[in-house]
C-alpha cells in the first residue's frame, strides 16, 4: 500500500538484487526507517527485535533469511543451521516454522551451486502468494462494503470498526481486515475507519492508525471503551477484525477485547466479520475455548512508550507505584457472535459447515 | 480510607480549626501530597485544577470555600461573590451548584456574626452526609458480598470488577461502587477486585488502583479489553461499578466502556450492580438515550500522562502522528443489563417501579 504517496511493501528485494529492505517497524508510528537485512543474522535479529511482525511479515522474513545464509554457505549443514536459528527467534509463531520448512523444502535436494537462486525463487513466490491471499480477502470483503455503500445517502462514508492490527505491515501487502478497506478505499467508495485503540500495545492507534493515514484513508481513534457507545448511536456499519486462530467450528481467537465489539455489534444489528487467511484455521480444533490463551508481562500494561516534546521516545509508568497487573493477550469470540468469515476463498458462515464448504478439499 | 495504615477522609479542618486540609489528587498516583486551603480563592483554585475532584467532593469543597469567604467578610455582598466564584470553577457539576445553594440556606438569613460558626457548621454536616450515604450503600451492597462469599470454597476471594473511580476519593468517604467492597474487607472477608485500567485518563489504574493499594485490598489492574476474557473463564463473581446519572427508568450513564462490561456480564451471566446515592437520580428523564454524552478532548485519548524513571511525570504522545481521536466520555448501559442499583436505602431492581419502592416519598 501507499505510504504518503509512494507504493510499498513490508518487505522487498534491494537494488542490488540480494539484500533484503524492511520498514523497521519499532520506530513506528513514531518515524518511518527502512533497514536493510545483508545477512542471515540481520533477518534473524529484525525477527527477535520486532522490526517485523505479523505472522505472514515474519515467515516472509525468516524465507529471505535462509537465502542470505545460504550466499555465504550453500551446503547442507549451513541450510540446516539457518533455519534452525530463524525458528528459534520467536518461536511460538506458526508461520515461521511453516516458512522455513517450505524453504527446506524447496533447496535440500538440488545441487549446492543451484541452491540459492531457488531459494530466492521460493522466498519471492511465498511473498506473492501472500500478497494474493490477503488481495482475494479484499476481493470477498469488498463485496459487502458495497452492498452497505449503496445503501448509504451521498456523501455518507461507510463506517467500519476494526480491532488490533489486521492490516498489511502485518502481512507483505493489503492485509487481511484491511484489505476490503484499502480495495473500497482505491475504488472510490468514500471509507471511514474507527480504530480501537487496542490496549495494552496499542497496535490500534500507532500501527492501523499509521498505515490507514499513511495511504490516505480517514479514520478515528478512539479509546477501546468507546466501540459499544458508538454501535448505539448508529456509527458503525461493520465491524472487521483479523484473527490469531479460528477453530474448526468458526470460533475466534484474537486480541484480548474482541469478544466485547462482538458483544456489542451482535446487541445493535451491526455484522460482526473476521477476515483470515486459510492458514489461521486450526482444524484440529473444535472449540475455541482449548486454545490455550497467553498470559504476557505486566510491563505491557504498567508502561506505555510515547514521545515526547523534543520528539525522542521514552516509556513511562502510567499506574498506581505498586499495584499489579494482568495481561490475558486474547480473548475468543464464540462462533454465534460472528456474521461471517472472510477468507481468500470467499465469505462463509463462522460453522463447521461454513468452512467445509470452502474448504472440503483440505488435507 | 486508610492511606499506608493512617485513616483519612479527602477532605477535613486543619488543627486551627478553621483552614481546610485536602489531598491534592492531580500528584496522584504518583504521589501522595495533602494541601492547605486557607483562602476562598484557594477552594476555587482547588476545584478548577482538579486538586479535588468527584462531585460531593467537588461540592464539599465548596461549601468550605464559602466558610473561608465569610470568614473575611460576612456581608451579603461577599456571600454572593463567592457562591458565584465558586459555582462557575466546574459549570458542569451538578453537586457544586447543589452544595453552593445548601450554604447559602444556611447563612443568609443569620445575622453577620453568626454566619461564620453556621456556615462551618452546615459545611461539615454536608460532608456527614456524604460519608453516611456512601457507608449505607456500602451496607447494602456488604450483603450481596456476603452472598457470594457464603459459597465460595475457603481461601477463594470474592472477585469483583470495576470501572472507573466510583472510589473514597471521590467522596468524601467510602466511595460508591468501593463502599461495598471496603466494607466486606474491613470485615475480613477475602477480597479481590479486578481493576479496569479504565481508558481515557486512566482512573482505574491510577486512582482506584491507588486507593485499594494504600487501604490493603488485593487487586490487579488490567486493561478495559480484559473484562469479558475474565468473566468467560469464571475470574468475576460481580461487577459493581458507580454512575454520573440514573434516569427515572433505571437507564445508567456512568464512564465510557460501562456498556460493555454490563454485555459481558449478562452474556456470562454474572450479576451487574451500580452504586449510587439518590442525588444523582434524574427523576426528570425516562430514557439515558435521552442524556447528551459530552465529547471531550482528543488530547486525552492521543497523549499519556506517566512517571520517568527518575520519578518525574511527563506527557508523552502515544498515537501515530497526525491521525484524529473521538472521544465520547460516558455510554448508556440500558436497564435490562442492570442487575440492581445499590442505594443508600437498599438495592433495588433498575426499573421505574423499583425505584419508586425505594423513592416513592421524594418530592
Amino acid at each position: 500500500m501507499k505510504i504518503n504517496g509512494t507504493a510499498y511493501r513490508t518487505i522487498w528485494l534491494g537494488d542490488d538484487g540480494w539484500s533484503v529492505e524492511i520498514i523497521d517497524q519499532t520506530r513506528l508510528p513514531h518515524e518511518f526507517v527502512t533497514a536493510r537485512l545483508a545477512t542471515m543474522e540481520d533477518a534473524a535479529v529484525a525477527i527477535k527485535t520486532m522490526q517485523v511482525r505479523g505472522a505472514p511479515l515474519i515467515g516472509a522474513t525468516a524465507a529471505y533469511g535462509v537465502c542470505l545464509a545460504l550466499r555465504e554457505d550453500a551446503s547442507d549443514e549451513a541450510l540446516e543451521a539457518a533455519v534452525a536459528h530463524l525458528a528459534e527467534q520467536r518461536p511460538t509463531a506458526v508461520n515461521l516454522r511453516w516458512a522455513l520448512d517450505e524453504m527446506l523444502h524447496a533447496v535440500r535436494n538440488l545441487p549446492r551451486e543451484d541452491r540459492v537462486a531457488a531459494a530466492y525463487a521460493r522466498a519471492a513466490r511465498l511473498c506473492e502468494e501472500d500478497v494474493e491471499t490477503c488481495r482475494m480477502i479484499g476481493v470477498h470483503g469488498l463485496k459487502l462494503i458495497e452492498e452497505i455503500a449503496a445503501r448509504k445517502a451521498p456523501g455518507e462514508p461507510v463506517n467500519v470498526l476494526t480491532h488490533c492490527n489486521a492490516g498489511w505491515i502485518a502481512c507483505v501487502d493489503w492485509g487481511t481486515a484491511t484489505s476490503p478497506v484499502y480495495q473500497a478505499h482505491d475504488k472510490g467508495i468514500q471509507m471511514h475507519v474507527w480504530v480501537d485503540e487496542t490496549r495494552p500495545r496499542n497496535q490500534g492507534a500507532s500501527l492501523t492508525a499509521y498505515e490507514l493515514g499513511a495511504h490516505g484513508v480517514p479514520h478515528t481513534i478512539v479509546v477501546d471503551n468507546a466501540g459499544g457507545h458508538l454501535m448505539q448511536h448508529g456509527k458503525v456499519d461493520v465491524v472487521i477484525v483479523g484473527t490469531d486462530r479460528v477453530t474448526a467450528n468458526g470460533d475466534v481467537c484474537n486480541k484480548i477485547g474482541t469478544y466485547l465489539k462482538a458483544l456489542a455489534a451482535k446487541d445493535n444489528d451491526i455484522p460482526f466479520y473476521v477476515a483470515l487467511p486459510h492458514s489461521t484455521i486450526d482444524w484440529q480444533l473444535d472449540d475455541g475455548f482449548l486454545i490455550p490463551i497467553e498470559e504476557r508481562s505486566s510491563d505491557e500494561v504498567l508502561k506505555m512508550p510515547g514521545r515526547l516534546a523534543d520528539g525522542s521516545v521514552v516509556t513511562v509508568e502510567i499506574a498506581a507505584p505498586g499495584s499489579g497487573a494482568g495481561n490475558p493477550a486474547f480473548d475468543v469470540t464464540p462462533a454465534r457472535l460472528v456474521s461471517g468469515l472472510i477468507t481468500e476463498r470467499g465469505v462463509c458462515e463462522a460453522s463447521k459447515e461454513g468452512l467445509d464448504r470452502l474448504y472440503g478439499d483440505r488435507d
